[in-house]
C-alpha cells in the first residue's frame, strides 16, 4: 500500500460523507422526511441492478452502479438544484463544474480522471450506461412521489408539461420504464396533482 | 414489460425505501448525527469501487457493489446489531434469516434467488465478492469513527480486543486494509480511545 495514494483515497471518501447532509426535494414514501443524496444515490443504484432487463442496450452494470453513486456528489460545493427550478438550472452547470474540479480532485490522478469520466458520461448521456442511469436517476424520485399521492408535485405546483419533458429522457435508456412513467404523469394529472394548462 | 413483475420489482424497491429510517452507532464525519443503514451502503459500495485495488484476490466489482447495497436491508425486521452487543448477536443469525425470507421475498423468483444468493455468500464469506464487500462494511464505519477521533468507541466503551477480533476478519478480503486498520486500533488504545484490558 502507498501511503500517500491512500491518504488521497480516503480524503475522497471522507469528502463524500457530506453528501449524507444534502436535502432533495424529494419525500421518503409513507410521508416521510425529505430524503438526501447519498439516500437517492443508494436507491438508485440498487435500481440500476434491479431493473437492468428494462434497459434499451447492454451496459456494464458496474459502471452503471458508479456513476449513480457519485453522481450527485457536486452538490456537496454545488447544492442541490430541483428538477423544475428554473432559474437554479441555468447556473447549475457551471456550479457543478467547479466542485467536481475541487472534489474528484482529492483522489490520485488515474481515479481522478476516472470519476470524471463517468460523472460527463452521465451529465451528457454519453454512453449505454449513462443513459440507463439517467432514467434510474428520473424514475427513482418518480417512485417515491407516487407512493405518496404527489405530494412533491403538489408541494411545488409542478405542471404535467415539465414533468413529462423530464421522463421523456428516460426513453434514452429505457422505453419502457419511460412508458410507464407517461402513465404514471397522465394519471396524476387526473387526480389533478400535477398541474395541467 | 411483464405488469406483475415490474409491480413486484417495485414493491421490493419501495420496501428498501424503509432502510434510510434505520439508525446505525456509527456518527458521521464532523462529529455528525448517526448514519443511517442507506448512506452506510452508499458509502461502502463507493469503497468497494475505489479501493478495489487493495483486495487479495480478483471480484467482481458490480456484484461486490450490489452486495453492498443490500446487504443490510434485513434489518428492516431485524433491526440494527451494533458489532459490540453479544447479547444482541446471539439471537442475531435467526431474526435476520425470518426478515430475508419476507423481504427478498417481494421480489419475482429469479430475483429473490439472485439477491438470496448475493445476502448469504456476503454472510459466510463465500466468495471473493463477500470477503472484499465485508472488509468494506468493517473498513466504513472505522473510517468515521477515527475521523472523529474514536467517539463511537468511547461512548460504547469499546475493548481493543473486541474491536482487534472484528478487523482481524478484514484481512480475508484484503490484507493491506486489514493492517492499517490494526495500526488505527494501536494509535487508538494508546490515544485511550479503545479499552485496553
Amino acid at each position: 500500500m502507498e501511503q500517500e495514494r491512500f491518504a488521497q483515497q480516503l480524503r475522497f471518501l471522507l469528502e463524500a460523507d457530506k453528501e449524507k447532509n444534502i436535502l432533495r426535494q424529494t419525500h421518503l414514501t409513507d410521508m416521510g422526511r425529505q430524503e438526501n443524496d447519498a439516500e437517492h444515490a443508494w436507491h438508485m443504484a440498487m435500481m440500476v441492478w434491479l431493473l437492468r432487463e428494462y434497459a434499451n442496450e447492454p451496459f456494464d452494470v458496474g459502471r452503471a452502479m458508479m456513476m449513480a453513486l457519485i453522481h450527485d456528489i457536486v452538490e456537496i460545493d454545488a447544492g442541490d438544484t430541483y428538477a423544475y427550478d428554473e432559474s437554479g438550472k441555468a447556473t447549475q452547470q457551471e456550479r457543478e463544474a467547479k466542485a467536481a474540479e475541487r472534489i474528484f480532485g482529492l483522489l490520485p490522478a488515474d481515479q481522478r480522471n476516472e470519476l470524471r469520466q463517468l460523472f460527463e458520461e452521465f451529465e451528457t448521456y454519453a454512453t449505454p450506461e449513462a443513459r440507463f442511469a439517467r432514467a434510474m436517476d428520473n424514475f427513482q424520485p418518480l417512485m417515491l412521489n407516487v407512493s405518496n399521492d404527489g405530494i412533491d408535485w403538489r408541494l411545488h405546483d409542478v405542471a404535467k408539461s415539465q414533468t413529462a419533458k423530464r421522463h421523456a429522457n428516460t426513453a434514452r435508456g429505457s422505453r419502457a420504464i419511460a412508458d410507464y412513467s407517461m402513465q404514471l404523469i397522465e394519471e396524476h394529472t387526473e387526480k389533478g396533482n400535477l398541474r395541467d394548462e
